[in-house]
């Protein structure tokens, strides 16, 4: 085993480093990015591909010392009673641990995005500018349970040049801090500078509190989590964030859609995962349609054990659907339930998902390409798509390789964040002897 | 004239609109905004153009009546005892609001970002995935006293699909107020919503503090001013900021420059005007060329009245130039004042600009090739020239058109923003039944 930076070295210990302030602790870490960082920007796309198969091999290697942590993580958070789907996202198995490892892998093979020419062009007066792919610099990542994240963040933010700060839950901390060894070891295994990748060696809330006042040091807060952390961390920073909220997702069955797609898309959308935040909460269809077409769409739903919760006009067509509350509407259930409304065309879909939705991910099942291209023109979500199951909403689905998190909002990264999304610009001017007039 | 909405209204009164707390004036403009940008999203190029050439006409027709307004604002400013660059700064004349017609007309004749494809990509399943160009959707302009702010600003946001809402200095009030009625007959003329420009109508300093919190209703704030007004925006703001701090640039004069081009390159970056946000501050020469080229150099810089602060080694080629102290290196001076260090090398330069400057624009002269490479490639600033003057440190002279700013963040929007720079983007994704395994 190489040697560690200090600021991770404290994770060799049991518990966290005791001795400073979150401020002090959180400075240091900001300090040794921020140098981490310049080094990084100028790295070679073989060096940190290096790392980063150094770190898959490491996290390979070191699997027993990792499910170790891990069950020292699941023992404390089982004595302080958490619940199955907690417990489950905390778990780490040999299968997991692979597909950390796998997911570095396939980082490396990724495209370098730094120094890549976005656009290049001539003025009359002979001056070419080029706009050249850089890293953003310091990124701080802020999730939660999932100990996976660690490897995941950490591998993106290196592959983009980044330096990066991890902040995980403190349920998640032995096994955090394991696998951030791991890409320590890679690291040094590069000759990069152990301040590319640092977790922060706390569990004190208050460092998340320090994090947030970084403005100047760290660059972009990326928090991953559930509503609380994203909320706390919009309101609290100082520092841009990358919002990636959960996706209160629409599928519109048009009236002109097919019924055997419509069913398909529908099902596919709904039921082939209900945790993640691409599944559609809310299906719209017509109400010219609806009797037509909602019992073949809603047959392999209740087959599959969903539950719906529908307007009278829904309701009418099938008893079994329970009566919708207004908040239904805006309700993401990450579960198999479904809000059903009955819609007058197309605009009164639109205007619906304008009112409920969180502007990630809506989709309309029609043959009509006129009306699909209203949709896909007027409803303002990050991705919009026609024909096709809103379960897409994923950075590998896009071909983009490894994302960090669905962006909902509208400022320099917005839908899947991989690493091209976690690049800055800058324009290099080459002239002869120019002088402005 | 045509009717102006209620928010602008009130401009027509020698003073501004008493009646509500900032806050509910604010929140106001904020629904109409929100409410414009949704049909300003889906206008027409031939409607956004119609608009801004009503708008340019409406100024020329009003030019007495905004000549009147401004003579207004500029008696208040003197009897405040405001002075000369400050009085420059307010003051229209014919030729500056014939300016200001113009340049809404170029913005007119600007290609529309809104739609363009940014890129577009089939995945292996045939879904096919294209990225397009969007506004940003309401942007708030924080600006001081040029007047003509107003209608290049509102110009720019308006082209991009974005509504606007302005906020200028106080001491342009009535000038401001004139010019906007200018941009609202444009909109009415063009039957656009009036929300899609508005202007604060209060003086209150609370409605800045107010716009600062407005996050989910302002998506972006612009602010264009002193350091004064960006750090308070910086500082306070809850929404995203394109920061347009002004510049500390540097020009490095390498070892392997040719001295005719180093110093017309140097004259031209510091003197054509010393008081844009390009012109070079601080110049720096390798030690092994000082006593040889400086004095070319330095002489038609002398002759134009420039003043020098340097470094003991600089002071030992010319006695006139006055000793530096630490705060010159860092000190944007707009003024024909030119701070002056010898360097031992490019690395010296390169740690020199990443202790002292701001990101914003710095050139090396040099007929090496590498050295220029490298320090394209080191320097970590928006802009970045080789054998060029820093004043192409500008939207119009990279052929963007008009410009709103400089940003030196490096989300988003970095170096000149211009119309497409006040563009969000979305995903259109195309399928024929598409459902994720």
């Amino acid at each position: 085993m190489t040697t560690l930076h200090p600021a991770t070295r404290a994770a060799d210990a049991p518990g966290e480093a005791p001795s400073e302030t979150p401020e002090a602790t959180m400075a240091a870490l900001g300090r040794a990015a921020r140098e981490a960082a310049r080094a990084l920007a100028r790295a070679e796309t073989a060096t940190k591909n290096a790392a980063l198969a150094a770190a898959a091999a490491a996290i390979r290697a070191r699997a027993p010392a990792i499910l170790e942590a891990n069950a020292r993580d699941l023992a404390a958070a089982r004595t302080r009673g958490l619940k199955g789907a907690l417990i489950d996202r905390l778990e780490l198995t040999d299968a997991r641990i692979e597909a950390m490892a796998r997911g570095l892998e396939d980082i490396a093979a990724l495209d370098d995005p730094v120094g890549a020419v976005m656009a290049e062009w001539t003025r009359p007066n002979g001056l070419v500018i080029r706009r050249l792919r850089t890293p953003l610099g310091v990124i701080g990542v802020i999730y939660e349970s999932r100990p996976n994240v660690t490897a995941d963040a950490g591998g993106l933010c290196l592959k983009a040049g980044n330096a990066v700060i991890l902040r995980g839950g403190s349920e998640s901390f032995q096994s955090s801090t394991a696998i951030a060894e791991c890409l320590s070891e890679g690291l040094a295994r590069a000759c990069l500078p152990p301040g590319c990748i640092q977790m922060v060696p706390t569990r004190d809330r208050a460092a998340v509190g320090a994090m947030l006042r970084m403005a100047g040091v760290i660059d972009v807060i990326v928090p991953r989590g559930g509503r609380g952390l994203i909320e706390r961390v919009n309101a609290e920073s100082r520092v841009p964030v990358f919002s990636h909220l959960d996706g209160n997702c629409h599928t519109y069955v048009h009236a002109a859609a097919d019924v055997g797609m419509a069913r398909d898309i529908v099902f596919n959308a709904k039921m082939r995962r209900t945790g993640i935040c691409g599944a559609t909460e809310t299906l719209l269809i017509d109400a010219e349609v609806a009797d037509a077409m909602l019992p073949a769409i809603l047959a392999p739903l209740f087959e599959a054990g969903c539950e719906f919760r529908g307007d009278a006009r829904a309701r009418a067509v099938d008893p079994r659907i329970r009566p919708a509350s207004e908040e239904d509407w805006a309700t993401e259930y990450l579960d198999s339930i479904l809000a059903l409304r009955v819609v007058d065309g197309i605009d009164d879909a639109i205007a619906h998902i304008e009112r409920y939705g969180s502007h990630h991910t809506e989709a309309i099942v029609t043959a009509d390409e006129a009306a699909a291209r209203r949709f896909l023109d007027r409803v303002d979500s990050a991705i919009v798509l026609h024909n096709a199951s809103t379960q897409y909403a994923d950075g590998g689905e896009f071909g983009m390789g490894a994302e960090i998190g669905i962006s909902t909002g509208r400022l320099h990264a917005r839908g899947p964040v991989g690493v091209e999304q976690l690049t800055s610009f800058k324009y290099v001017v080459r002239g002869d002897g120019q002088v402005r007039p």
